[in-house]
């Protein structure tokens, strides 16, 4: 009886939820609390145990107790036959990667991770190149071991956004692409002859920032009695159970909106994490459903709600009693303008909605010419400052920010980036589906109200767990397949009348 | 031949130490940052680890190589027999408790734990007498695994005291109490005749302290780099390995010298993790002998040099700098006397070096009394009233302050507190070698150089590791063995003049 069978591999898989518990607090301490000499042995308690969940994840099926429920339901409608079908996808996969593979890499980027923040710090890829290389070259291997059809980069892809390749994905991007240039182009123009905008910078003490911050994650929905909210360079969500989700931010004394962005974007990955059914802890229930699904919930709550004219009617005031200097000046109209600004700009994430996917598409394009072997990593700083050049115009001083920004390829996750724009085509469509659902959900949001549509997205998409893949909750939830005809459209609207372009 | 089955040993010692990191990280957060809807989790996954952790350290003779070792090294006299004698030691305790029992006592504990948070705070015993009933009975089911020849209580003291036993600890505390409870009435009837000492409460901004207690570790020679201060109730230090030794203090921004004290308690057990041989990590050899003599590490540095007036020689000016009101007023004799103030008290942690033993004392009879069943759980709250107002004349008000102020219990560490108190007897009998071995000692400290007598501890005591046991150590750096008397003699000195007894 598959029900019974599916118990015991219930246990088998809370046990390994603990081991990934353990490991995730290690990672998060790692980058918000660790002293920096305990670095090196820290990569070594993270090899370790990442080689030790690796060896008991295989033994899931020790006496074939997987590979029978997967038989046993392979082509059933239920919910346990959905969770066996994600966790012999994932068995299958983790199969084909020797442990001794597995714990090595996870050291190199714990090292890796090091060294990157040290290379950024002093700008000096030189330093970050031999590791990169290193990375590179097993995923490479990885790629070899997990096998493809089409391109090595697949089989990275598919770790992040099941289902992916790069036959789907570079005829979508190329064509985000070339939507994207024109349109930036004419916004730069326009922007040129619009007046100038007050400054907003200021003196913003880091407490009083946190307490703003606080509030509005507050106010989102995140729980803090389940959460936390720390700094660290890089800002992230880390989930360890929908009881106990940590988001970090970083702080600018200068700039009051710096951290305000980062913190509904992480906020936004927080509440999915939070609402996800504790019940089915531990299996792929109780889990999201893919990066770019993940990402959809940061960017929905960033963008669509975070930057629109709603979210600010109701945080506008309370920013300006925060901080009435220069705030108390500076009237809505300017200040919503300076939030939706459009700038071709050097960071990622620090980059606006309209220009933030070609940062993404170079990415893919040099993290696919890596693995397929037609780029060198010592080039990259070079190839770099060329596609910024020519995607988005704008001159790239150093390799801190240039090639060194983001700690994404030195925790060894290739194949990750893409998932980021996969999140932002997901979410215009998710949020174009809310608005016809929730016709007040603007005038809601405007008062403060954020529970309908934090509610909407829950009921939608965070209770599910990993019931449906992308594809079938995207058509569940919005009426048809994943298009970027949303995002282009919410582009078009929103910057057409920002910009008249 | 034995140093390559050696190697092969230390190689699992070292997976064991990654596993008891991750363990540790997770108490580490549970005390400094975990979220309160994150403790039921917390507690399965540390259950979960713990046992795997004690599955593991079983397999440490999985193929006999660990007894085999025994056996070929039993009675040589070199590092790796005292390495493997020790771990034979702790391996043979440890096989007699079933994998069931010690996960189910850990979640316990984590659920205990949580439990004594909230009686504590809200004073309320019955709710943390049903888990410290659990808590007692499996305690005493422990005892029978193990094993003991008198009291069942031995069994228990010797995991954190190796070889002590209740009949030798017994004549020991008794005489020690002799000593005390008469001393003690007439320091206290001697204070009643002094003047009135200066009030130095006032407003001490918890970050202005942050700095200064970061300040006082420094010059004591904590790594900064290789460590870290944070915050909880109840204060601690966690060595996860050399390079990594975090201590907690707490703050009282009423007091500023609520925090140096625990402070420099703290650092003295940091400055024994980060000088332990990091080369030897993993083994016994990187370890620290006992918590008695970890205890005297800490205590040496809190009372023999940091409540000596070498030290506030020292840092007095600096804290009348730090925090001219109320300090600039006091004149050092006066502030001398006030933290070096005897007066029986209610808090273990907040009691002077006098009065302190006699809460060890009262603390151990109480736990003998619980393992050898001569007294009820139930009964303890009213136990505790009567002995404190017999050792120490002072009426406890409520169990907040009475019998659920120590974290101990909640934790399962029962046969623990002895080992304070065998702490401050070797920490007086180090600190009499170490003046008559250092003649500048405190002219040295008085000036602010206190690596002599850190690097005198570190020489004699942490670079050896568990090299020897306590007892051989205690006689290898001051000439004889374990004595009541250099404690006795250091009270009698230092209080005989500040009181006049």
């Amino acid at each position: 009886m598959p029900s019974k069978q599916y118990a015991i591999l219930v246990d088998r898989l809370k046990d390994l939820s603990y081991l990934g518990s353990a490991l995730g607090l290690l990672h998060w301490d790692q980058e918000v609390h660790m002293p920096p000499a305990g670095a090196e042995m820290r990569a070594r308690t993270i090899g370790y145990l990442s080689g030790r969940t690796h060896e008991q994840f295989l033994a899931l099926d020790k006496d074939k107790l997987l590979s029978k429920l997967a038989v046993a339901l392979k082509d059933k409608d239920t919910a346990e036959a959905a969770s066996v079908r994600d966790v012999w996808r994932s068995y299958r996969r983790e199969k084909k990667l020797p442990v001794k593979f597995v714990r090595e890499f996870s050291e190199l980027c714990s090292e890796a991770h090091v060294v990157w923040a040290k290379a950024r710090e002093t700008s000096d890829f030189s330093l970050f190149q031999p590791l990169l290389e290193k990375i590179v070259a097993m995923k490479r291997q990885e790629a070899e071991y997990v096998g493809y059809k089409d391109s090595p980069y697949d089989a990275l892809l598919d770790a992040y956004e099941p289902g992916a390749t790069c036959a789907q994905l570079s005829p979508v991007f190329s064509e985000l692409r070339d939507f994207l240039q024109p349109f930036i182009r004419r916004i730069v123009r326009a922007a040129a002859s619009q007046p100038s905008l007050p400054d907003l910078k200021g003196t913003f003490p880091i407490e009083k920032q946190k307490a703003f911050n606080a509030l509005v994650a507050e106010k989102m929905g995140f729980s803090h009695a389940a959460g936390k909210i720390d700094v660290s360079t890089h800002p992230f969500t880390m989930g360890f159970h929908p009881q106990d989700v940590r988001i970090t931010t970083r702080y600018d004394e200068r700039d009051a909106l710096y951290a305000i962005g980062s913190t509904v974007h992480e906020v936004g990955h927080a509440l999915y994490e939070q609402g996800l059914p504790v019940e089915h802890f531990g299996t792929p229930l109780g889990e999201a459903v893919s990066l770019g699904l993940h990402e959809s919930q940061s960017r929905v709550w960033e963008n669509q709600i975070g930057k629109g004219r709603a979210f600010w009617t109701y945080f506008y005031p309370k920013l300006q009693k925060a901080f009435p200097k220069p705030f108390k000046r500076v009237v809505f109209e300017d200040f919503f303008r300076i939030v939706n600004q459009v700038r071709p700009s050097l960071i990622r994430t620090e980059s606006d909605e309209v220009t933030y996917n070609l940062h993404i598409i170079l990415r893919y394009e040099i993290e696919k010419g890596l693995i397929e072997e037609n780029l060198k990593v010592k080039d990259l700083p070079g190839i770099w400052k060329a596609k910024m050049k020519e995607y988005l115009g704008v001159c790239v001083p150093d390799d801190r920010q240039g090639v060194l920004q983001d700690v994404h390829w030195s925790g060894g996750s290739i194949g990750y980036f893409p998932t980021y724009t996969l999140g932002n085509l997901y979410a215009a469509q998710f949020y174009a589906a809310a608005l016809r659902e929730l016709p007040r959900l603007q005038t809601d949001v405007a008062k403060g109200r954020f529970a309908p549509v934090r509610e909407w997205l829950r009921q939608k998409i965070h209770v599910h767990g990993k019931l449906h893949s992308a594809q079938v909750l995207v058509k569940n939830v919005t009426g048809e397949e994943l298009s970027s005809r949303y995002f282009i459209e919410y582009l078009k609207t929103k910057y057409g009348e920002l910009y008249g372009v």
